[in-house]
């Protein structure tokens, strides 16, 4: 492809913003040429502070645009498998945010859509584009750890999202975990047949009153005989809380947090030292950046996207197995799920 | 108390001689008077290094000297119950090495000894005297982590015991995992109502012939609502990785590993640090220490002993509620092992 | 001021296109609307990769440029003070690389200029706006170190310039002493009234024929009785080493050095982590925008630039006693050079 | 030599004291068979502590009594000459503590009659043995820093000591910097050969009425080229701080502080870890040990003692040329001391 990828973005609220920033200053093989938001002054405002030529309410008009190449789906989850099926069919190559949706037969049926039309599809998985633990998932790759014996995941948020958010989520192991299974299918290349969910409301009764639990740890058995666990709460109150392990027969990485500062202040009352990276736009900036980057490049050289198709399904499956076993009080395994 | 307290040793191998020496220079209210090992060559060597004036091959003439107050016993585990029984009913104050018995019926009718004798126990739980651990322990005392959600410690060997001791250990979760269920309740204050285990045979195939697993990890369900996990290896090629986390309402701790030095070296190659003490001997040098004077106070003040009675017992009942587990691959509640 | 700022940039090399990207890219107040570099070629390219509309060989076109309020001097070293001049003289605000010249006359010229025209003029000491380095001088001025003692400044490049920079750079201590110069002011906020310099080549022969040194010490006494030091190299082999330490009465503040990643691996080899970023570009990146910002604010705003007028000569004053003290072998006060 | 080194020790305070407990428990080789002070009930009650039979105000009837081969002078700086002296012309081995005088003449002599005897001499340069420093030592050693060029010394006091031991301590660079001036002779392994000191009284006016200072930063020019500097106060509010770098041309190494524990608190108000062990005694504990051992080993297997007679001189000389440098405001060469 000798000219630039011109690429429409669906949805401008707080990431799809963060994704348009990107687009249109650090990637200069992309132009973004359009932005729909069913909020219309969302899409004015992105429109405006991002120089995107072209604004609408209705994503119909991108998908019927035969100049835009490639669409990026930022809206609310329960339009993504749509609109993944109709950006397919309109022949677009589709970077869509996770969850594609809450159960599987939408989610198939998406899928099918992309496969039918020879279309590209990246989930929006940032994490596994962290450089953080990136250089975790290198060193497994290049044999530093040996053979994976055990992976631990903690991914704890600084503070609850709203209720309301919460009602329409999915639940704690579809919105947050979501993210936990996917880097760990990541970090160790294999796949989990069994999770073992317990948890609780600990941070936040109002969780407990909208169907959720805020407090978890699930406990993962792969195909390849490493267990894994993952840790995760809503509310962590020194910031967010992002690490992971991988012990093997050759020794162990640990990932820790990003600070914003290193300065480390010693006086009588002790030693301190900055606090995590609060919230997840500042700790994930770069991911973000590069995980665009991969979609563009995939786009450009005709290659598969890094995170894709089952990527978008098994997460998924996940987190419904982790729903029964927390509701079953047993250990579940994928193949249950379907 | 005006005089010193006499104490005999049963046991002069490695552990019964850290003991000796402890109490020989470092605890100046004890007077060591007397050693005891089947081998009485071992028990020879320990009497001329550490100034122990009567040696025996038999510890019925420590129970049987009436000038002793109290024993220390380091023999091998199928002696425990038996030698804590018979120091019992001699009046002797007991120090007992971990675990009493492998079974729940021995270890209730020693406990039954020391309860119907009126002498205190003290099991050799070493950890709770560690300074990092200790100073976890304090932080969820004084209130610092709020309420506690989330409790996480890591467990690793630096290599595995030899096959022999091995097959009569009673198994990762009676040798090894007993000191980390012992951690789990310390650290929480509460007691863990349900344990789900599972594990592998990844470090050597003839731990697995023996019996045994030697990878495991285990989550463990509080009655107060904390969950907590245990990861257990028989081997981290990079010395003995002892870690633990306490994730709650106002905050975390998290307690590392101690080094031989700190001396941190920057090349071309990257940043190299130093690994973890090797050995648990030289980790918990400081603990074994503490723990005998902790031992030595409460009989010179005649106060509870820190670590005793159902601290042996508990620990037992989490083991084996975790091989349940762990063969009937089903979360498993302490009540049903008894 | 209702309307964007429109700047020019003077100076399209690597630190120019810098600002550009951070110009055209990250602050929506401005309008990037010229560039100028003797090499047309260079500032074609950087006004197709940023969007900016006019290109010229000859900054002149600048200065004439009525409709441009600000401009960014980037050009060689040797051209900066009389660029300076002809802003000022022109109304232009200016921000402006370090240092203004190598001689106190030419710089004084240049300043007289800025005076008489009432133009702003800020000076490129990046490192203040680094938020590790601001977060120690913030410290100092919350009285958190109480009276500050003694402080350290560790500066080492990775890797010598080319000679051909070194021979006309005016020699480490004006070269790159300058910015811990300038540090070592802004974290004290006291000047510094004599210097007692001792260094030697250490990293390359070539670097002492070309009449410099590659490894330097630089004691300094401050007006106000801190003590304090400046360790430079010209080559750290593994990467930019740019560390702080300030101690005082009430505690001390030690800035560490930025990695690529938070990865620790461990083996039977030892413990490693990554080693730090290895290039000004990377370690400062933020420190570059957020300067920009400053002098963008500050524009807009009316104020006083943060880094301004005798914060652009004094560093030059203390390398020059600087090189008298390393040349004479003894302390030299400030007041001796003028 | 088949039988038990007999040791004297003279001076029963708080050293001495160490050295009593780790002579009497944990060096097998050797008997503690006499023990000297001036104040015979700190002599009684060191014997008392740990087992020594004979007791004396005098330490010539340790001089006197054939059967010891070695003494230990812990006693006040003013007799340590003196004392070594009197053991060398009575053929004992000798451990010293540091300095032997404040004085070269006075020293002169001491070293003579050490020389005329063929006895040997230790001083107790204990941070030689610390193993944090002797990690860096030991790199250096190596070669894995390569050439060194730069080295840094952080020596700071957690609270002065009381004025009247000021008044007879010869000063901070005579009393504090003394083990500094070693540590910068044992990091490198060559000579200094000119310092430059600048101090001040920044923590207690009192010790500047007492003709001291209490805040110091030397500057050194080794033989070989490498450039040194030490930092010292006499107050660091958060503990002992004690740490060292080696910068080469092959890498550096940074030796940081040891703390009680490791435990790192996370909460809303930052993240907090241990502060610095906070005394001397807590943090060379290991070191002082190992001196001892070295000490006796080289009785036993007559080889020469790490830390001979040129090096209980030459910080003697540092001291005296940092005063000089102090008072003189220049550098002075270690040449003009003698």
């Amino acid at each position: 492809m000798t000219t630039a990828v011109n690429v429409g973005l669906i949805g401008a609220g707080r990431i799809g913003r963060v994704h348009a920033e990107n687009l249109a200053y650090r990637i200069p093989e992309v132009n973004l040429v359009a932005v729909a938001d069913v909020f219309l002054e969302a899409a004015q405002k992105c429109a405006a502070d991002f120089g995107i030529p072209t604004v609408t309410q209705n994503p119909e008009d991108i998908f019927r645009d035969e100049s835009i190449d490639a669409v990026i789906i930022c809206s609310s989850t329960d339009t993504h498998a749509r609109f993944i099926a109709d950006a397919a069919r309109a022949g677009k190559h589709i970077f869509c945010e996770k969850p594609i949706a809450l159960d599987l037969p939408t989610i198939d049926e998406a899928l099918q859509a992309v496969a039918q039309n020879g279309v590209k599809l990246q989930l929006g998985f940032n994490r596994r584009f962290d450089p953080n633990f990136k250089a975790a998932r290198d060193m497994v790759v290049e044999g530093k750890i040996g053979d994976p014996h055990i992976v631990h995941i903690i991914s704890r948020d600084p503070a609850p999202p709203p209720i309301e958010y919460i009602k329409v989520s999915g639940g704690i192991f579809l919105d947050q975990t979501i993210h936990d299974f996917d880097m760990a299918r990541f970090l160790i290349g294999s796949e989990v047949e069994e999770v073992y969910a317990i948890g609780g409301v600990r941070v936040d009764p109002a969780i407990g009153e909208a169907g959720d639990i805020d407090t978890a740890v699930i406990t993962l058995r792969y195909e390849n005989g490493v267990i894994g666990t993952i840790d995760n709460s809503r509310q962590a109150v020194y910031g967010y809380d992002q690490r992971v392990e991988v012990f093997g027969s050759k020794g162990a990485v640990v990932v820790g947090n990003r600070t914003p500062h290193t300065a480390v202040y010693s006086s009588a009352e002790g030693v301190q030292s900055a606090r995590p990276l609060y919230f997840f736009l500042e700790r994930y900036m770069d991911a973000y950046l590069a995980e665009m980057r991969a979609f563009v490049d995939c786009i450009i050289n005709d290659t598969e996207p890094p995170v894709t198709d089952i990527d978008g399904r098994i997460p998924v499956v996940m987190g419904l197995a982790a729903w029964k076993s927390y509701r079953e009080k047993r250990p579940v395994r994928l193949a249950e799920i379907g």
